[in-house]
């Protein structure tokens, strides 16, 4: 790939025909500065996988160009993937202070807190690298201390918008500075980069402090304890639940590590008041009067081993939910966490709990970070790029919010759906997409990064629909005979007691097999082993429709 | 379990605390009538099960009592385990026309047709069984031909609403009777069991023929072919696309077996009107111009195999989706199933499709065939029983379903939410939940009925996310030391060629192992395996954060 030295280049290495693992770049001369690195959870295709993050092979190679990385906010699609790159390439990290202090929690986890440069900005900072300018504006979402950035380069000005909605009545003065984006737009943009998620949704989200109504509301009535989940990281939402308990004279208790451990960075930052006295610990909320505790917790999202879960089967140490308490779960299921979340509602009823959920529209008790089609159309107003590049979803949420970059007057061919690794190069004030970078997911297991790939995930998809069946059998060298043997040791396929007619049968067929080609001389390891594969495959298959994996073992002595 | 003579009693095998498996009882003195006898999909924790189906082992042991087993509609979960049902217990079937076509098809499938009494009945026929007399009334639901029924006993009467919604202007004349059902009303219920699948649901159900229109109405507008997925079964839907096709002047091709399968039986047992020489095949479609073209198609929940899947992948044969071609899904993703589907509008907008999608009630493509509160109201104030059981859902709408029976007028104490195999006793007007009979998920894996048990599945899921690693050594009997191996075999764990490190030092970790113990004259090979396990398990753990299925084999020569 031969590129010639003054081009404007912007390509995304994960975020763009997906949710999750949102990394970005500009490029510009020979200076490259990253945008945000996060990771995606699995989906359930990918057995064992704990974790997937970006490839940045292409930095790697690149890594004398590479500036900086500059993160919009402290979402984990946004963070989760920076231990993993600090490793790999140890550059300066840009963010605010309330984000630095969650990338903070994440390097002191994989004990690499002090080994790299942190840099606090804020709003009103400017950044140099080469020739490429850095400045910020402030934006609204479901977490403090968000930025949009405005990359000011001598090819034009690119803006990325970071996570964003338009809440004109935020909590904790967490404004979005419009009057700075018009500013921006008025002097020209060249391209925005905009994200995508609600592209699909007509409207306008409803303000945070809707959310905060009905949690008081739901407070009040409550007659004993009142159970609240959310995001951890949603603190705007959390300093609702501290006003909501303040004004119904209950102390708070805090359960889960990650609850806790956000609060305190918030608490200590000071994006979070709550009054001195007023947090307890678990073990003191049976010390109290029901009507004078409030709980907070994770596990809004269903996750199996997070604190609402574990109370929901009361199976959290010191804490019970009883008849009459009430919960709430203020947040809405991402999809595929639905049913996890159901099984808990249920648990919660049997109980005989006050259960408040279902979608925030019905209850209030939830409302989206994520702008919607009105909101999205004010950005693009705002700004008034000539090109533009949808971000941030999957490839619906990027059509649909081409056509309303459409709507509001930018040409569809001046529009770019770009997938992971696609560049676009703009030179001479003209934008093209032609070439191709390379990347990809990588897969996080254990300590293991990207040593899972697609032979190790069949094998396992394998394994996990039919189990598996080894078959030993020991050969003599000189007689070519089997003298132990054939054993046969089934996991997941067929439960052994209860099948011994069909192992028999099994060890009978590999006998034949195996004594067949002694006849006829074949005495190849690779070959009886694929005879006894495809002998045993086929008659396991008629007789049970099962296709377990099967592992002929020979040992010669 | 000692049991009176003149008792009346009610119990659910499938379809409480869940959604799918349906299968209810009424038992009077010695006389046992069955319900449905459904199935039910797995989640994705139970790996490699293709079906649960009701275990029937209380049936199978009082089977001189077990009368008739009567369907009330053709959904898979009140139909889908009857091949099962049978081959156990060999009872005569009772449903309407369509419905019995419906499980004809299944039947022929398993082989099974011709092997039992099929017993076709409509709203108004009688059936004696014991002192039971058995009624019928019609109800609508997103299926034709459904019915309702009507058990009148000695002690009293006991009403079954099978699956209902309130249509007061259905597609082809599937009314709801609800003259007959205030007749039984006013004749008095003892009990009441009615569905709660959208019992958390406020307000009441859209009318079939609102679909109608907003099918006709994209139709109108489509300038090129029109792909529609459905339900197969929801016949009513199918003939409002035919109505469309003919009056835009298409003609129709049905894509996907069960389409075509169901379309038949519809046809031809007068449910469905097609006028003659509408219906072309797949290899017709490319024959005609675009805009005279209709395909309606299985796969509207994302099922991988299905044709709407398929032709997103461009992996149909003979039928392509191209630009401006429009897509129509008129279905709401079930729980589990939103990821799929979301997948398939990705790869349609991608191959330029106009697609509409979404929740019904965004797009107009949809209505659920299933009662909303007002709706559950108003079947509970025909029906005014004096006791209720909320049947068809899982906890939490069992629950809101209790509530809304309140709400109009059941004493709280007189509903009883049932647990599958709880059984309510009614005696002298008096209704007791006291005792319990076996019930649970029988698992289907290929051919296999209910071998597939925990221990198996537990050992699926540990492969699933670690794999295996399976060790072979040799020992010498005589001498008591390896003569061949160790031999490791890792699959879905590490991939081997990028793992010789790790794999060559649990070798050595092995034979260490095993010499050590032999050192100390310990010889059994279940002590040999356990010290193997433990001491290549913490190893591995240590250095993958991953815990494989280790599996020794020791050999003795």
């Amino acid at each position: 790939m031969t590129k010639k030295e003054n081009i404007l280049s912007i390509f995304a290495l994960g975020g763009v025909n997906e949710i999750g693992k949102n990394m970005y770049a500009i490029q510009y001369s020979n200076d490259i500065v990253i945008i945000d690195c996060g990771s995606k959870f699995p989906d359930e295709s990918l057995l064992g996988i704990d974790l997937i993050i970006p490839d940045i092979s292409y930095l790697q190679e690149h890594k004398d160009k590479v500036r900086a990385l500059i993160v919009t906010h402290g979402h984990e699609d946004h963070i989760g993937g920076i231990p993993y790159f600090l490793k790999k390439l140890n550059i300066p990290v840009y963010a605010t202070r309330f984000t630095l202090g969650l990338i903070e929690l994440k390097l002191k986890e994989h004990r690499l807190l002090g080994d790299t440069e942190l840099v606090q900005i804020d709003s009103e900072s400017i950044c140099y690298f080469g020739e490429i300018n850095v400045t910020f504006f402030k934006t609204s979402h479901s977490i403090p201390d968000c930025l949009g950035i405005v990359f000011d380069t001598p090819e034009g000005t690119v803006v990325h918008t970071g996570d964003f909605k338009f809440d004109l009545t935020p909590v904790n003065n967490q404004y979005a500075d419009i009057h700075k984006m018009a500013e921006i737009g008025k002097k020209g943009v060249l391209v925005l980069l905009s994200e995508s998620t609600n592209a699909e949704r007509p409207g306008s989200t409803p303000s945070e402090q809707i959310v905060g109504d009905h949690i008081e509301e739901a407070f009040m009535k409550a007659r004993r304890k009142v159970f609240i989940s959310t995001f951890a990281s949603n603190v705007n939402r959390v300093q609702q639940v501290v006003d909501a308990s303040l004004k119904t004279n209950r102390k708070l208790a805090l359960l889960g590590r990650s609850m806790v451990n956000v609060v305190t960075v918030a608490m200590e930052r000071g994006y979070l008041q709550i009054p001195d006295g007023m947090l307890i610990d678990a073990h003191e909320i049976n010390e109290l009067e029901p009507e004078r505790v409030s709980i907070l917790c994770t596990g809004s999202q269903g996750e199996p081993m997070a604190a609402l879960s574990r109370l929901s089967s009361s199976n959290y140490r010191g804490v019970d939910i009883l008849p009459e308490d009430t919960v709430i779960i203020s947040a809405s299921p991402i999809p595929g966490n639905e049913r996890n979340v159901s099984r808990i509602i249920d648990n919660l009823f049997l109980l005989g709990a006050k259960v408040i959920y279902g979608s925030g529209s019905v209850t209030g008790m939830h409302v989206s970070g994520h702008a919607y089609q009105e909101e999205l159309k004010l950005m693009l107003t705002l700004m008034k790029p000539q090109y533009f590049i949808p971000i941030h979803g999957e490839f619906r949420m990027l059509h649909q919010h081409r056509l309303l970059a459409e709507s509001i007057g930018v040409e569809k061919k001046n529009t770019f759906i770009i997938g992971n690794g696609d560049v676009v190069d703009i030179e001479n004030m003209t934008a093209r997409q032609t070439r191709k970078i390379p990347s990809g997911n990588i897969y996080v297991d254990g300590v293991g990064v990207g040593d899972v790939g697609s032979i190790v995930l069949r094998d396992r998809k394998q394994l996990s629909e039919d189990g598996m069946l080894v078959i030993v059998i020991t050969l003599s060298k000189s007689e070519r005979r089997i003298i132990s043997g054939p054993d046969t040791i089934s996991r997941g396929f067929v439960y052994a007691r209860d099948s011994e007619n069909l192992l028999r049968n099994v060890n009978g067929l590999v006998k034949s097999t195996v004594n067949d080609l002694q006849k006829e001389n074949l005495h190849q390891w690779n070959v009886i082993k694929q005879n006894i594969k495809k002998s045993v495959g086929k008659y396991l298959y008629s007789h049970t429709k099962r296709k377990p994996m099967i592992l002929p073992i020979i040992i010669e002595i």
